[in-house]
């Protein structure tokens, strides 16, 4: 029996008004509750354990087609229990799932929050979202999850995403390695959407050797709380990952299309944040998803053949060196940006160049000079899609000859990832190209082909 | 009758062994002809005109399937003409279109040659790509774009696109605006394909006050003597919509999909590089593309319905400041690139943050600071996909409070382009925000529908 504990707030979160009219209903969180609100409107849904931080006078309902809805109710309001919850509840007491209801499954996952929009809420009063919600109350607001496994968590950071690190990457690192030491089967990685896919290419790097199971990053476009949150489906889905994939490797598991069919398990290294607020931004750049997922039947469909098995080891290699800079090679561009990187004593640089990787001619001074010193240059595209390729045109040329290093199909970003992880391990420069050049964890897809590139929409507004 | 004048070699820019075959054959540009090689191999096509900066023993067939192919002969190679050409053509004299054959259509287009793979040939010696070809001899190998309209141009420069800079899309917009003012219906602008959406969305901001035609961007993807040469394809759909499209805007023409069914037209402010080395590389971003063109059918379908009509007007507003600086934000980041941007005396910094725009909070008095030393900060997004909204998450709205400036929903390269243009008007911050936020050349688009995401492929290998 596992047990979930809600230690925010007076009455499961709830103060003020909403708790009073919860506590007159004995409605407790899992219990389906139907609202009346004195202007006569009525909605019905599964009653959420709440933040105390939200303002008093609002009830959570989770609606049948799974949103959030926060209900805003005053003294005339009525709340009704119209079904018992499945969640054995006691006011005041831990919610607690009991051996009787849920028989907990074989597969122990374990969910690591870091922060970010699928462990925060809303706060009703100013509409502003906070990073709030510890991943206990989430696991309480999402009791789909627990059909796949055993899930323990823990809240390990609160940070958003903008503000990791590569200090942070080595510290979630190191906690995800301690559960699979643990023994198990899987790890959830909450995390804050914005630099995801950064965390996902770092963790891909550190477990490049081998993983006793999946890796599932996870996070939410809209917070928990809110109308059309995408927390529940693609926290269940990444549960689902991570105690049943059958892959031992680093992924992104997010919604696949804007509606509640399927979720994608990204491979780590190829996976990128394409929209600002979609609920399927994140996509596959230059290679197919490792997998497609149905959280609700508990389906998972490999897409990707050559997928790595989950091992017995787990050798981590750890650390990245934070003295690495991506700069966006743009038209007009001088090389004092370089040179001042060069000057600063920064240990390398990743350069998105345009097209097949190129930057302007007079550039290459620069480049070369940081080359000459010791600071490996890697070159992607600006384009993202395709791969580089600095045989085609004289510029390239000469920027192959000033000594850059072309990172073939790889993202800019998992690019930056891999030289900041690379150059911890070594500044060598012939080994950081050695590095760089080797697929290491999928960030080179050698088979690229026409599908890769997806489909626009080309016909009237 | 328009002349095309071949300078460049003493038989169609044919030296050598090639030369001495095709003279004794009598075969001309323009000529179906059969090569029979000693190795017993045969291959018929258009034969074209070629530079004289290649190896003596190739020689360029345009085959049935639009592929341009480089045929290696030796003295034992035969050569047959099969089919006598459309150009009347005298060995040593200009090639010339002769009035019976073609009776010139009154639109009058400009095609303005400024270097790139479309007008660029391959050195059979390397295998390297050169900025060789001159637009004349452009235009003799496209004698499909003389169907729209009588062609007049001129290589105006021969650069990479990548060592364009802002000094040289003034450059090429005064060169525009002269040829509107000397009545030519439409202005296409062959160029290389790198940094040309920067080109287009330069002169966008130009010409935002209108337009008396179109101006077309085009490039190629392979160079114009290459097996699957796109030059041929994107110059006649550029010259058609140059010469009969509606509008009076800048716009980028391009392959639509891989096969040569169709070419799109893109609004010069959301058109993107999306691929290294796809035909259909150039895809629109937040918003559909103006126009599909179908260059053999001479067919212009608008997909958009509030394009800006052709204008009597030209007013243009040219001009651009080089002291901006477009940098990618990173996790990691530290605010020493910002503080140098501002040190180093740049009037202007676009950022492309995560998500909705954020950047990590230790950046931000960096950013301030920026701000209150009157430099305009503009966010954008690494997504490229959706729109900036600093009012979400409390790291947003502190970024607002440093003064920053959200560009909607504009590209990171357009922003970049718009603040230099802008900032050449006035350095004034609030006049630079109002420009900034001011849908000036559809770089804004205020209705985002799903269908504006692409659709990825999510099946298996």
């Amino acid at each position: 029996m596992r047990r979930i504990s809600n230690e925010s707030g007076p009455y499961y979160g709830y103060t003020g008004i909403a708790a009073k009219k919860l506590v007159e209903a004995s409605a407790r969180p899992g219990d389906v509750v139907e609202v009346a609100r004195s202007d006569g409107s009525r909605l019905m849904g599964t009653l959420m354990p709440k933040s105390e931080f939200s303002a008093p006078d609002i009830v959570v309902l989770k609606l049948d087609n799974g949103y959030n809805v926060g209900i805003r109710i005053d003294e005339g309001a009525k709340v009704r229990v119209v079904e018992g919850g499945s969640l054995t509840t006691h006011p005041g007491e831990p919610v607690s799932l009991s051996e009787e209801e849920v028989r907990p499954p074989a597969e122990r996952v374990f969910v690591l929050g870091t922060g970010g929009t699928i462990a925060s809420r809303v706060d009703y009063e100013t509409g502003a979202v906070n990073p709030y919600m510890d991943s206990k109350e989430l696991a309480a607001s999402v009791p789909e999850m627990f059909k796949y496994a055993t899930v323990d968590s823990v809240q390990f950071m609160s940070i958003f995403s903008e503000d990791m690190t590569p200090r942070n990457w080595q510290a979630i690192a190191e906690e995800v390695a301690r559960y699979f030491e643990k023994g198990y089967s899987g790890v959830v990685v909450a995390h804050g959407t914005d630099t995801m896919a950064y965390t996902a290419a770092a963790l891909s790097f550190v477990f490049h050797r081998g993983l006793p199971g999946p890796v599932a990053l996870v996070g939410a476009q809209r917070s928990s709380d809110r109308p059309s949150s995408d927390a529940a489906f693609n926290l269940t889905s990444a549960v689902l990952v991570a105690s049943r994939a059958p892959f031992g490797e680093v992924c992104v598991v997010m919604h696949g299309e804007t509606g509640d069919s399927y979720a994608l398990a990204h491979r780590g290294t190829k996976v990128r944040k394409m929209h600002t607020s979609r609920r399927d931004a994140f996509q596959s750049v230059n290679d197919v998803p490792l997998a497609k997922v149905w959280p609700y039947e508990g389906k998972i469909e490999m897409l990707k053949e050559d997928y790595r098995r989950r091992s017995r080891e787990l050798r981590p290699e750890n650390g990245f060196d934070d003295k690495v800079a991506l700069i966006k090679f743009f038209p007009g561009m001088t090389s004092d940006l370089i040179d001042f990187l060069v000057d600063r004593g920064y240990h390398g640089i990743v350069i998105e160049g345009t097209g097949f990787g190129h930057v302007a001619n007079a550039l290459i001074p620069s480049v070369q000079r940081a080359v000459e010193e010791g600071i490996p240059v890697v070159i992607t595209s600006q384009t993202l899609f395709g791969r580089v390729n600095l045989n085609v045109y004289s510029t390239g040329r000469r920027m192959l000859q000033a000594g850059v290093i072309p990172a073939e199909d790889m993202l800019p970003e998992t690019a930056y990832v891999k030289l900041s992880w690379a150059l911890h391990r070594t500044r060598d420069l012939g080994e950081v190209r050695r590095l760089m050049l080797t697929n290491l964890a999928g960030e080179i897809n050698p088979r690229h082909e026409l599908k890769l590139f997806p489909r626009w929409y080309h016909d009237r507004e």
